[in-house]
Formats: C-alpha cells, structure tokens, sequence
C-alpha cells in the first residue's frame, strides 16, 4: 500500500484548513507536512492551533520539517550562512527550537495523543538531553525579560519528557553513532525510518540501523510497524 | 599543581597578542580562552591568524566558548530567543558552525598540531557526523552565491576527519547518551573532563562518566591526562 502525506502552506490558516480537510477526507491523505516556522512565526503561535486540534483529532501524523535559507547568517559581518551551514546545522538547530517550543507551549497536555515526527532524529535534542532536562530546569528561576516562573509548573511532567513523545526518523545520513542516540532517546516505538534520498544513500541508513544491534521487533517497529501506527494503515 | 588560563579580549587584535604574550610569558597561564565570534566576525576571519599562529608555536590549548545572547531571536517575528533557548540550543550551534568555519579555512592545515577544546563535547558535530562527512562531501557541486569547489579539495584528508581533532569537553549537565556518542566521535584522548559548575552539577558529570564502561586508562584519560597533555603539565 501506498500512502500519500498533504504538504500545507500555512501562510492563510483559514484556507489550509480546507485544504487540510480536503486531502485527508477527499484525498485519503494520511497525515501533513508543515515546516518549522510559518513566514517567520513560531508553530506555537494560538493562530495555528486548529491545525494541531484537527490533527490530534483525525489522530494523524504531522511532518514537521526545518525551513531556514542560508539568508539566516550565522555571523552578523555576514549576509549570508557560508559552506551550507545553514541546512546542515541550522536545520536540525530550527528543529530543535519547535521542539521544545511546542512542548512548552503545552501542546502535549492538550493533545496528549499528537503525532509530530521530526526530521533528522529529532535534531539536537537526544545529544543534549540533560542540557534540556537539568540544564532548563531553571526556567523561570532567573532574571530575563520575560516572567517564565509559571512555565515548567504549567506541565504536569518533567519537561523532558514530553521530547520522547515527538518521533524521529532515521535520515542521518547514515551516521551511526546519532542514530544510536536517537534510537536510545526515542526508543525503537518513537523511531520511523527515513532516508532523504535522493540527497542522501538509502542503502547506507539501513547499513547503519542493521549496526545497532537491535531485535528483529524492533527493526520491524522502525522500518514498517511505526509508520504504519503513525496512520493507521497497513502496508501488508 | 594549579594552572590558570587566560581570558583574551580580540576585539584589538593587536593588543591581545600583547597580552597573550605577557599571559603565558610572564604570567604562566597554560592556554586561553576565546569565543566564537569577535564582535560579529568569525574565528576564521584572516586578521585572527596570528592568535591560532601564536598558539600552535607556545603548543598550548586555545578554548572555545559560545557567546550568543537572546538577542539572537529564533523568529523573525520575535525580537528575542525565548524560553532561554539561544544558550540550550544556540551556543552548540555557535560552536559547530565556528569548528566547520576553521576547519574549511584549513586551520588544521596549516597547524596540524594545534590544540583547540570545544565546550559541551564538540557541540551538534557528534551527532551529526555523517551529515558532516557525507552530507557536506557536496560543497561546491551545486549551485550556490559563492564558489565552494576548492573547499574540500583544498584539504588534503575527508573533512570530517578534522573534526575530530579538536578536543570536546564533558560538560554535558550529566547526559549519559551525549557523552556515550562524544566520547565514540572523538575517542578518549580527546575528551577533557569538565563540569561547567556551579551552573551543572560536578557528580552528575562523574557518574555519566562511570556509566559508560571505559578502561580506568581510558577514564584516567579523561580526568587528567589529556589535560595534562593539552598544557603540557602534571598534576602529580
């Protein structure tokens, strides 16, 4: 079975939503793929809440992609990001932010069912988990110029935890040792395999899953059983 | 024995080799310490030459610290980072984009010896090897504002293999699968034990550390020797 995934332009909610409707009721879609921020604005932002409503309901999986151009300089003496920087670290950088911008928006308590997968093994995030988990835990704890003393008690749980609810694919480019530390944080059940071809080798990400060691189970949960849970289809 | 490492202010260059000099000279520091950027310029930038030139001759260690604010904002939208993101997430960034910007300027070219220590274990380059290695073997073959074609043959090795010569601390807020994958990506004569207390607690980093079934030579590694090597001093 195949399955098909509606890219959304967000730039007019109003429109989008019929849009998403039409692809997932008309079309069979099975799921959505928005980009990290919408003409500059956060994926938190109260505007785009229908669409998370709407997706938590139809309990279908959004695709959340990164969106920076090398116009996002890295330097302030330069106009540009140099050497492709800007997708080879600032994407999974713009990841990593709207990860932890959805999660302490309190996404996850209202929608504790959502499906978001991430690109790229979850960005930054496993290689920085205790940076997130006991490094943010001052939030609200120190000066800044905006109050966030009611962030972390907003959540009923450990910040933290709420990144294991995202989902990460395998599209690393082959590298093991990311992808053994994205199969560790996620675990195998929150772990969809990917690629990025034709950018990146197909053959050289299963090379590397087939290093990890892993059950037959939990290879089978990656390369198939996720996304077929992710929307509810079967690709027997 | 205690040693003292200077911290450099490269805003006038010319001033600071003066005070590197005296520093290490007169003063007996056993490195320095600079950050990421010079007001806005990178590391790479020609004018720093003589810092890096300097400091492979005295053959001590140069750290590398992020320095981004929440000035730096995530959004167009948005005139800060917000939720203290811009150090969780931004400072690895910082340092993964300065350590790609000296390696394709060819630093470890022209100073294969020279020590440089990257903070929280080599930033996003562990995780993201293979986004480096295979992912960036592209530059210069697509079309792009600038003409990167002679960047990677410029080097005579893979360029991924540069990365590895810097040196990544372990300052990792006590992150077991961060330290697992840094300490796999740099090998354990190039990860310095270190703590960034009183900001992370120092036993969290220990027991990390001892999670991680190293050799007592390997931990011995870590602790002190590769310190002892980087300013060529003993602790004994």
């Amino acid at each position: 079975m195949l399955a098909i995934v509606a890219a959304l332009s967000l730039n007019n909610l109003e429109a989008a939503m019929e849009e998403l409707n039409c692809a997932i009721k008309d079309l069979g879609a099975r799921g959505i793929q928005v980009f990290t921020n919408v003409n500059g604005r956060p994926l938190d932002d109260p505007q785009f809440e229908p669409l998370f409503e709407a997706m938590a309901a139809y309990d279908l999986p959004i695709w959340m992609h990164p969106a920076r151009t090398a116009d996002t300089s890295d330097y302030e003496s330069e106009p540009q990001s140099r050497f492709e920087l800007w997708w080879c670290f600032g994407w999974p950088y713009d990841t990593s932010i709207a990860m932890a911008r959805l999660v302490f928006s309190g996404l996850f308590e209202r929608y504790p069912s959502i499906k978001i997968l991430t690109h790229h093994l979850g960005g930054m995030i496993p290689y920085f988990d205790e940076r997130i988990g006991a490094g943010l835990a001052v939030l609200g704890s120190r000066t800044t110029d905006e109050d966030y003393s009611e962030v972390l008690s907003s959540l009923k749980r450990p910040h933290l935890e709420y990144f294991k609810m995202f989902f990460g694919d395998t599209a690393m480019f082959g590298g093991v040792i990311g992808l053994k530390s994205g199969v560790e944080f996620f675990g195998c059940d929150h772990v969809v395999f990917s690629t990025d071809a034709p950018f990146a080798p197909i053959e050289k990400t299963i090379a590397a899953l087939e290093q990890l060691e892993l059950t037959d189970a939990d290879k089978k949960q990656i390369y198939r059983r996720n996304a077929e849970k992710l929307m509810n289809i079967s690709f027997d």
